[in-house]
């Protein structure tokens, strides 16, 4: 990545230091998730869903804009809020793939996070790279991806892995 | 600030860019506040508290010991939590006045936030200048620093305004 290096200061003159505003930033805010949820469309009947995202306040939406042009791929979601919040949540996210192995995952490698946040990142790099591999198209790969996601911060049990129908029946997968 | 700058690259070597990402974890996740509180050992009976902090769950103190070593000011409080949740909460916290006027004001004005954050930081960094200048100690200007705190943003309104004592009897607090 030296001389091509998508995320050298060489790019971002205009701010000097932007990939460590990038680093705290999402250190503060940032969010690595991967689900592995029902999807009977899928080989096994069920998907990986994985995602690197950043939640603000409508407000704040120039920061996600940063992080959008920044990065050059993923795309701003509004939520509309009904209840008595004031402000609607703006949320920065890159779900395709080929964004998160080409771009996210390098530029986390080069500029790792401070917090223990740090910790999910390992493991959805993981997941990502195993991903890449073909892991998650066998029942070993996925069983052992669900196990990672469990491994991950804040996250409950694994809906694959509690499901009795993986447990209990893992020959269907095959046939 | 020139070749003195405490902020400056010179100084940070070990990690180039800390300021940046001093400047997107706060833009994340640090609080810039000020509270008018009742203080009867006050000349006015009320008391202008503020504070700069960020706010981590304890697995992550590592890196509000990073923004301590940056500062070299405040101090880290860990709270303990007796609910159900999994980590305590660690705070960095910066009270001291002259702290806030030599070190963290002038560090924000030379890296400016990118976030909505930034419209609080200028209410604070405006107030704390104002009480640089002793203006907290007459009513007249106690007031207008209580109404700035009512800018600022997920703020309740004043205690000092709404209390009747401080509207109704304003001549109390010039005998």
């Amino acid at each position: 990545m030296s001389s091509e290096n998508p995320f050298s200061a060489d790019n971002q003159q205009e701010r000097p230091g932007i990939e460590q505003w990038v680093v705290g930033f999402t250190d503060g805010e940032g969010c690595f998730s991967i689900s592995v949820v029902r999807n009977r469309g899928c080989r096994l009947g069920w998907q990986v869903q994985h995602e690197f995202s950043v939640t603000q306040l409508a407000p704040s939406r120039p920061a996600l804009e940063l992080i959008l042009e920044f990065f050059g791929c993923g795309s701003i979601i509004e939520n509309r809020r009904h209840d008595d919040h004031r402000h609607d949540l703006a949320r920065f996210s890159v779900k395709r793939r080929s964004d998160l192995v080409e771009t996210v995952v390098p530029f986390f490698e080069q500029y790792p996070l401070i917090t223990a946040k740090q910790h999910d990142f390992d493991l959805f790099s993981d997941i990502i790279k195993r991903m890449v591999k073909g892991e998650h198209l066998t029942e070993g790969g996925l069983r052992l991806i669900a196990m990672t996601t469990e491994r991950m911060n804040r996250r409950q049990r694994s809906q694959f892995l509690e499901s009795s129908e993986a447990i209990r029946q893992p020959a269907h997968v095959r046939s």
